[in-house]
């Protein structure tokens, strides 16, 4: 049986506070847990029910019952396995490629979202502002199914990080010139904003241009939500 | 108050075989009840709770208390507003532009976000498979924001359907060839398949061309959402 005081650890990451305190968070399923092994994550621990133990043979794996898992897990049905990883520390921006930046994104699935989207497109950097949602967060992590051992994740004041990085930036904003007619150079900054209030004032004098995905249906169609956004986006970027 | 009879309607309609027999279907909150109105949408009656009551003015619109708002809403927290509204007939797709098709998609939250990328887009007619998830479910409906009402539904059986229409098809394959070298005509019908298993082996056959949105990241990122992928194919197809 698991531990008690591993138990009470883990419970306690379900908050932030107590993430960035031990420097730890958790993931759950088998095939995000293996994802982050196989990407050279290791495991502080794995908490596996015993029909999922054959699929782990790591001396880090330890049984838990199933009433165990359901105090612990961040999940309405636990599902057997879940792992506990070291946070990597933050690395160094790469100026050769582009890199995605968020201001206030505040949604999980959002930010999930995101996250599997550099990982599709190969971009390695996300830097955030310091109020957008935690990557650690459990409920950004189920909707980045393991994507997250792929791409570096750096939180800061945007402001003056991008402002450091010297690279161009180019903002989604709705009155944007349309990204099909805009030139991208091989390397810069998206910039994406806040579900309801995009860029906010101060990061919009920073921005080298302002890009949008023309409308092609009724001027009043609903926007497109920021995470469809950033894969349109993307999608522009790598095709270059 | 609001009649008895107009309570259990509603609430069958929760049901889509109740949707289907009575040609009904309802929608929550004010904007997307006024979408539905601004597009031509006549509605059979309008519930209101008392504090919603200035902004509807319509013979149909009728008085609805908290309590009796709960038992007929689809949404955990309603939000003072449902309209009934009939169905509108499906209409014929015109041959002059692109339109989507959808074999077995049968998430809510994605069918309500590609009828909401396909009013941005100015796609007029989507074509589902019967067991594609019924666009009046009202999660689907939580998931368009309005859009509903700009996007013609059509059901069918997709292989005699699409055989029919004599438009080539591009189906949304993951071994496709990049979209970005695809040359695209001005109009045709863009295939995308089930979340688990893809494009069915009867409809792989009738395909024009297996199109694929290229992958830069590591070879096994997990797949791209359909509705992502429906994102970025329809914003190639509008680009060019």
């Amino acid at each position: 049986m698991a531990g008690k005081k591993w138990l009470r650890l883990v419970k306690s990451l379900h908050q932030k506070k107590y993430r960035n305190q031990h420097q730890l968070f958790f993931i759950e399923g088998a095939k995000a847990v293996s994802t982050l092994i196989a990407a050279g994550s290791v495991p502080e621990r794995i908490f596996v029910t015993p029909d999922q133990e054959s699929q782990f043979s790591y001396s880090q794996t330890e049984i838990i019952n199933e009433q165990e898992l359901k105090k612990i897990s961040a999940l309405q049905h636990p599902n057997g396995v879940l792992g506990v990883f070291r946070m990597p520390s933050p690395k160094e921006i790469s100026p050769k490629d582009w890199s995605v930046a968020l201001d206030d994104v505040r949604d999980p699935g959002n930010l999930g979202t995101i996250i599997r989207l550099c990982d599709w497109f190969g971009i390695k950097n996300i830097v955030c502002s310091n109020t957008t949602v935690d990557c650690y967060n459990p409920k950004v992590l189920q909707a980045t199914m393991g994507s997250i051992a792929q791409v570096n994740m750096v939180y800061s004041d945007l402001e003056s990080y991008l402002g450091s990085l010297g690279l161009p930036i180019y903002g989604a904003v709705m009155e944007g010139t349309t990204v099909y007619q805009t030139a991208l150079p091989a390397s810069g900054i998206l910039l994406l904003g806040n579900e309801a209030n995009g860029i906010s004032a101060s990061l919009m004098q920073k921005l080298h241009a302002k890009i949008a995905i023309p409308q092609f249906g009724r001027e009043t169609a609903e926007s497109l939500n920021v995470a469809m956004a950033t894969g349109i986006l993307l999608s522009e970027i790598r095709r270059r």
